[in-house]
């Protein structure tokens, strides 16, 4: 049993990797911060990206939405003058439309993604990190942004100061995700290739999930999200680099250092390993850019094999 | 000043050619007892109807919808589990997304009507009748059915018995619709041919319309929906038969017996004409079937006419 932690699109790749080799032997709990309602649905950008890829229908040239997608919902909303600055494709509508009946009705987030992953076929399980609201919000010198406003209609061009998750103080973990975390026959956590701060430190900073983690009898691995110095997607290096960062491996490991046991980076980092290891977290230096489904399962494979040597 | 009183596709044809002739000279008073929620979604079938008709966009084919209209998103609700009964395409979703969500933040449905009539280029001006909640049901042997369930998901294939509106005795018209009853200078007000049990009565109950109908000081006319013992369109045949009427304009007038000054009737029932005027009621027959869009103009102008003449 194995879970990992997922934001958006690289976290999504390697849980992917990890559901071709662990089917129904792997959870995924997956970053509810960016979530948003807009257009009266509650969009779920992190969890429909990690569904969309294990499902096999993800957009591969996006990295979000439905391949294949068409856009004329959208187009008549902007005729109509809605708003069409969030791309929702007419398939993506759909599971908005589904999922936010669902939740109307009183089902939680948990139960509703789960029939959802069912119904589109995926073995694995997709765990919210949480069925109560979190917000993630950044912090500029304009003042808080949204989540959705900065990344989205701001495109991350903003500097951001820092991060704050309104209402986590009165979120819980799922209980799924309390129940997998607390399984006595879990071998192994991943933090998956995803940003820190706005994909992993919103799960992490749940009330009692760190402790979760922390009390945990199977190693805890992450996968660096930097590679040679820049973000494979997404604003993690910018936002390193604003918070006075060295963009690096080595400040992935300092963010996570005190909870991880290993840290997987790229060959291009293989001189920062000693720094990490000086750290206290042992490295594992492999290829960890996937740009193929056969580079998914590899890295997978390898994450899964530096756990077991972790373990022993 | 024209009014017209209008239900679905028979009486968007001829508010269409009304709105043709008229312009911005034309308020049509649409029937919203149908409206329902599904998906989230606040459906308004004969609004929608009369509002695609008068755009110009609507699905010649099917009466409801958008011409040229995708099924991409409904697709994809069946197959993750969500109702597909109700056929809701692409872009009418997004006319579904666009209003829902201006009425869950607190807008009524006339302004988020005007709007979007506005953004679709339609002059007249298209109207509910409330902005409360009407709920038509049908009653049968197998009890009360929401409408939709009779006549979408049941395909109207139950006899009904009777008819009822829920919620209609703590409705009212809406302050536009009181306004365009209560104008001195209204020419006529128009009964469209339209599903009288169904899409005028739910008009015609609301608290005080009747009154302001009565009060009137122009002619009120009705354009007969049964051509020749049968409806263009629809169950209104239908329900005549099994509530023990005869299927025939006669029933039409003796129905808006006490309320209207005259009816229009088709060439094929210039034979009921006599037993009409008998009831007090002036009739002019005249082809009544709407095929293309000449014929609804040329029908709009003789239900004009006709209206001048009862003035006189």
């Amino acid at each position: 049993m194995i879970a990992a932690l997922a934001g958006g699109v690289g976290g999504a790749k390697l849980a992917d990797g990890l559901a071709r080799l662990l089917g129904d032997k792997l959870s995924v709990i997956v970053n509810t911060g960016d979530d948003f309602e807009h257009l009266g649905l509650a969009i779920s950008p992190d969890l429909d990206t990690v569904t969309y890829t294990l499902a096999g229908i993800a957009n591969p040239e996006t990295g979000w939405g439905v391949a294949g997608e068409s856009w004329n919902a959208l187009d008549q909303v902007a005729k109509l003058g809605g708003p069409g600055w969030f791309r929702l494709g007419d398939k993506d509508i759909a599971l908005h439309l589904v999922r936010s009946q669902r939740l109307r009705r009183g089902e939680n987030l948990t139960a509703v993604t789960a029939d959802i992953c069912a119904r589109l076929g995926i073995a694995a399980r997709i765990l919210p990190m949480t069925d109560d609201s979190v917000h993630t919000l950044v912090d500029t010198a304009e003042g808080p942004l949204a989540f959705q406003d900065y990344f989205v209609a701001r495109r991350c061009e903003i500097p951001v100061t820092g991060f704050r998750f309104a209402g986590i103080a009165d979120a819980k973990p799922s209980p799924a995700v309390v129940s997998v975390l607390n399984d006595r026959t879990l071998d192994a956590v991943m933090i998956c290739p995803s940003n820190p701060f706005v994909s992993v430190d919103p799960i992490l900073g749940l009330p009692g999930l760190r402790d979760l983690l922390v009390q945990r009898t199977c190693p805890l691995l992450a996968v660096s999200p930097i590679i040679g110095g820049t973000a494979v997607k997404g604003p993690a290096a910018k936002m390193m680099r604003e918070l006075g960062l060295d963009v690096s491996a080595t400040s992935v490991a300092g963010h996570y250092r005190g909870l991880i046991d290993g840290l997987v980076i790229d060959t291009a980092d293989a001189g920062l390993a000693g720094t990490i290891e000086a750290m206290g977290i042992k490295t594992l230096v492999t290829p960890t850019l996937m740009k193929t489904a056969e580079d998914r399962t590899v890295l997978a494979q390898s994450c899964l094999d530096f756990a077991a040597a972790l373990r022993r």
